[in-house]
């Protein structure tokens, strides 16, 4: 039985609103920053739905946000592996189409021998290295492929390959260390032959543009072709979009089939603009950056004053009517540990099938009680779409 | 590892109890159905044992009857899907063997084109249906199997074959729609050419016996055969009986191997049966129907009482001296919904070695916090199996 064939084209909205990086945990001193925040608006919905814990890829694992939206998006992110690389070029907001490769690599520098000196090009700055990437971009093509290179940060770029026939199964170039040249090119299977020589050409090409420069190689590691994945319309039999502004959770819905709309800024304008385009969808889904970004600076009154900031809005959200709403976090990211985290993530369900269970409040200790239980954050699409009356009964 | 590796056979008696339906979920206004049911009976026993919520075929989905029993007997049921036409079968009580072939049948008419003009025969009645049912069942031979016909329901009608090398991969005959002619049996497997020869000469033979009635075909649609099971005999080493009273649930209760004890009527009378058969089995399963009917008929105050009624039972049942009796729903059918739904089932183990949680009362907020967690429906089957001292340990 697949899903799929549950489906029904009953109207109903849903909508999913990350808050990202929501999770987090309690500690000798501290309430989890979601237990500790002011938030009557959640607390309210949490007291009228259903409440649990979502883990992204299982117990233990601490996902990025990747894998983590994927998940969120009814997908098993360990089926899925999207790759660094592709989450990267997602990241920067490169137009990712199927088939095509992408890398990460470090500017470095050789000494005369042809052996790594500086796997990061003497700490070169951004603006430096901005300056190298400019050259590549202008001087190095190859016949074959679309060449494309992206500055990411320091000295790490971004490769994008277009063509035909690319293959990820090529070998790192990257050797990790100094005082050995770079490794050549390899294919590690027989279909990925095209591709290393292709970047072995390409090889030749940085050295040869970078002759001037203060960075005289790219150590490319971790090549990845985007396969295509079956769509949210072809597996859930949804017309969803997203309204999330930052480039990497667009990606990543693109990937799924969401259409993308209008890049805005707040939380407030995404809400603004789900209900302008409310009667061409069924499935929408908003993000909130700014806990994430606290959870990473181990800023527990920034996070708090995000989530708070949220609470604001729920009243808003509900007034767009939706027929089921699910508020969560794509993965944890507790200020303790200025890090994402493996912490089971706060899920609250709210719909008018959806039930009440005994939860009364929004946090981490009180979904542990909760009637969605301890659940896969894979398994949240398929609980929304059934609350929202989308799924027909399997079998007599 | 498999399970059946480690049963032993220590004498035991494990009892299953279904309350069909038994699920509901609180809302603004109500407590669920099994949360407002005085229950002074179930909820010594959810003290004195633990508790917690099962889901029959995973988060969101809502099963039929056939799946939810079959994961209460131990199995996966979207590992085996027995079809709807092999669940009507066994709801009619027809008796099915392995490699039968089941399918259910519009009664409709034909234009004078041949081409499908009313797919419900101009909504037959049922005395007038029965009685076309009555020829088909007496004119229609195949040579090489045998036919039979059921009337199901007003135009609905159910076809069942045996014979050798029968195959279900074989198309719809109905169109779905009218003002084009029904179609031809077609194999869409090779190993289906038989079958779909088959069925041609008997749409051949019903088309000419229907000559002079209301109704001048039968759309087939979705053929089953059915498979093998494994018995429960063979995968937990059980001899198990049941005292049920539905034709679909000791059907099903047949396919994993059950012995079928004679019809009684109410849950009284089976809690006899069992007694009466105390010594030949270690496995009984009883059924009570009359929750799911309420949770259909949307009735509330039914659901409630029929809830209260098996709650008086309980003493009797306990008397009979079993050493693990479990208690729970196939699927949750909350009057909200006058359906089935997906909802999380209450599930109560007691006996001497379950131990005690916290719960104190049976409801689903109650069973939310239990030691049982969240569990799949088809791990009742082994916890039962385990509390009753049947399984060893497993590695040293």
């Amino acid at each position: 039985m697949q899903l799929r064939d549950l489906v029904n084209d009953q109207p109903a909205h849903l909508v999913l609103l990350v808050i990202d990086g929501l999770g987090g945990y309690a500690d000798a001193e501290h309430d989890s920053e979601l237990e500790a925040a002011r938030t009557p608006n959640l607390d309210r919905l949490a007291a009228r739905g259903s409440c649990g814990l979502a883990l992204p890829a299982g117990p233990g694992i601490t996902v990025g946000s990747g894998p983590g939206h994927l998940a969120l998006f009814g997908y098993d992110p360990l089926e899925h592996d999207l790759g660094r690389g592709l989450l990267s070029a997602l990241g920067l907001g490169v137009d990712l189409q199927t088939g095509d490769l992408a890398a990460r690599g470090n500017l470095a520098t050789l000494d005369d021998g042809g052996r790594v000196a500086d796997r990061r090009a003497g700490r070169i700055d951004d603006d430096r290295a901005r300056s190298i990437v400019d050259t590549l971009q202008s001087q190095v093509n190859l016949e074959e492929a679309e060449v494309s290179f992206r500055h990411v940060s320091e000295h790490r770029v971004l490769l994008h390959l277009r063509g035909e026939g690319l293959d990820p199964r090529v070998a790192d170039l990257d050797p990790q260390r100094t005082g050995v040249p770079p490794l050549e090119p390899t294919a590690t299977a027989p279909e990925a032959e095209h591709t290393a020589r292709l970047l072995r050409e390409l090889d030749g090409a940085i050295r040869e543009a970078l002759v001037d420069e203060d960075a005289d190689v790219v150590l490319f590691r971790g090549f990845d072709t985007l396969q295509e994945l079956p769509s949210m319309q072809e597996r859930f039999g949804l017309r969803p979009a997203t309204v999330a502004n930052y480039p990497m959770y667009r990606g990543v819905a693109q990937l799924v089939g969401m259409d993308m709309l209008a890049v805005v800024g707040s939380l407030a304008e995404q809400i603004a603009l789900m209900s302008d385009h409310w009667d061409d969808y069924d499935y929408l889904f908003a993000h909130e950056k700014g806990a994430d970004r606290a959870g990473h600076d181990g800023d527990r009154d920034a996070k708090i004053a995000v989530i708070e900031e949220v609470d604001g809005l729920i009243p808003d959200l509900l007034d767009l009517g939706p027929d089921v709403l699910a508020i969560t976090g794509d993965h944890a990211a507790p200020t303790q540990l200025s890090a994402h985290s493996w912490h089971p993530v706060p899920t609250l369900l709210w719909g008018e099938r959806v039930g009440r269970d005994a939860v009364e409040s929004f946090g981490e200790r009180a979904c542990s009680g909760g009637m969605l239980g301890h659940l896969r954050t894979q398994d949240l699409l398929p609980l929304m779409l059934a609350s929202a009356g989308r799924l027909e009964k399997y079998g007599a």
